[in-house]
């Protein structure tokens, strides 16, 4: 693992750094947060997720969650959004399939198998990278936006006691129900629509499973809302097996980092509970 | 003046406009934030000028000064950092002059004089239109990072009473003495170096002029601290004078974003009290 830039922020570290990733079979770049007092001991960890198009820098450069997690004490790592530099046929083609836009899945299907798994790369291949590398915890959770999203509270939802806590901004969150989904999914995973299940958040609920807390926050004014997001898919789902979801909805709001931008403190401070262990059980 | 996009930010309104600019002579775009209070009152404005090959979004997106321009009740206006559309001849072969450079001084040279005219657009048209447009106070402020920290000192030293306060980040202190600036301002202003002193901070200070209080920021390890920017030449100027400057250095920081987002909240406390007449002597 290579460092290949260090900012000074808030009295902390934004590191690059780029290694060979097996999972992926690629050279990866992901980005950390380290916040002052890692100078001093170990800390615990947020894992964030982007959504479509991004890379490691658009959350450390648009969310500004430096400022309270350098209060908290919370190292933040963000990964790339797919591998990259696999030059797949038609990998580039679309902003919402291919590189950009690896799904937070382990693909099955030809050429996508040999490089896209970004589930593997995000659970496991990651962590013990940080872990080897940084002076971290065991103590980890998970967020996101969009497509993003829908990686946190995947990944949150099958993988019980791995993650203190789970929030995401704008989620999709039943993605077998969306022209998008079926499209993406289709492709990576193939035809079997049961192969799909383990990777759409509503339907993980459905079937029962860890109770973990969730915050999710959601822009009205979001343009992906009705077609792409279906927060009240998720929502009945949770209903209906008593799952633990706080679901925020924030008039005016969009889908952009102005809107993440605007109520990460709150889910740092939520994350934050989960990891000291004050709070497990609920966020309001 | 036409809104081309608007995005929810902190309960406030991040807008931007797109207008034909009198004393640029070509559409520009620019961008305010709109704090939530301003739905009821009008506001005072902070003028924001960004350095080199930014646009009006660099700072909106990665200073994340709305959280505080919020709590405050403070507007920000982010103009553009030249005019655009206009294919001069050779005005996008560099990052440092042209298109993304235009330096905040009204050109003097052939071909540059016809457009680069951005002293005018800044001090005069841009604050009439957000006049006309927005609710806002006749209290304004101005601040701005590298050629924008260059901007924002040498505007309010040449205008006597027009803003409440000034700042900067990391400025082009002396522009007059680094390779960059000689360069520059030949193309723009012509051979004749007496007529460059106009726009140099340093200079301006040296020849006397109203001691405005004035908040500098710099890193320390800023990679262009040495040949550029030069801020021991303002304080040299400043000391020789008895002008009220703070001039604050920070190790380990650097020119990035990631600097202004750390101290923009200092800056913000500092243009209030300034803006709400409760002190003009001193930032301590």
């Amino acid at each position: 693992m290579k460092i290949i830039s260090e900012n000074k922020s808030f009295d902390g570290w934004v590191k690059r750094c780029e290694h060979q990733s097996a999972s992926l079979g690629c050279t990866m770049v992901f980005a950390i947060y380290l916040p002052p007092i890692a100078a001093e001991k170990s800390v615990p960890v947020l894992y964030w997720l982007s959504g479509l198009t991004c890379t490691d820098e658009n959350f450390m450069q648009k969310a500004n969650a430096q400022r309270v997690a350098a209060e908290l004490g919370i190292a933040i790592v963000c990964p790339d959004t797919s591998p990259r530099g696999t030059n797949l046929p038609g990998e580039h083609d679309t902003y919402d399939f291919g590189s950009g836009a690896g799904f937070y899945l382990n693909a099955t299907q030809a050429p996508w198998s040999k490089h896209y798994n970004m589930y593997d790369y995000i659970v496991d291949e990651l962590p013990a990278l940080v872990s080897a590398n940084f002076p971290v915890t065991d103590k980890v959770s998970i967020s996101g936006h969009s497509m993003g999203g829908h990686g946190a509270l995947t990944m949150a939802l099958k993988n019980p006691g791995k993650y203190q806590s789970v929030s995401a901004f704008a989620p999709i969150c039943n993605p077998t129900s969306c022209a998008l989904g079926e499209r993406v999914f289709t492709s990576y995973l193939g035809e079997d629509r049961d192969s799909w299940a383990q990777y759409d958040a509503t339907l993980l609920v459905e079937q029962g499973c860890e109770k973990l807390p969730m915050l999710i926050d959601q822009g009205e004014t979001d343009e992906f809302l009705k077609e792409l997001l279906k927060p009240e898919r998720l929502q009945a789902a949770c209903e209906k097996t008593n799952y633990p979801l706080t679901l925020r909805m924030h008039a005016g709001y969009d889908h952009s980092y102005f809107f993440v931008a605007s109520f990460i403190e709150d889910h740092l401070r939520y994350h934050d509970k989960a990891l000291k262990g004050e709070d497990k059980q609920a966020y309001y």
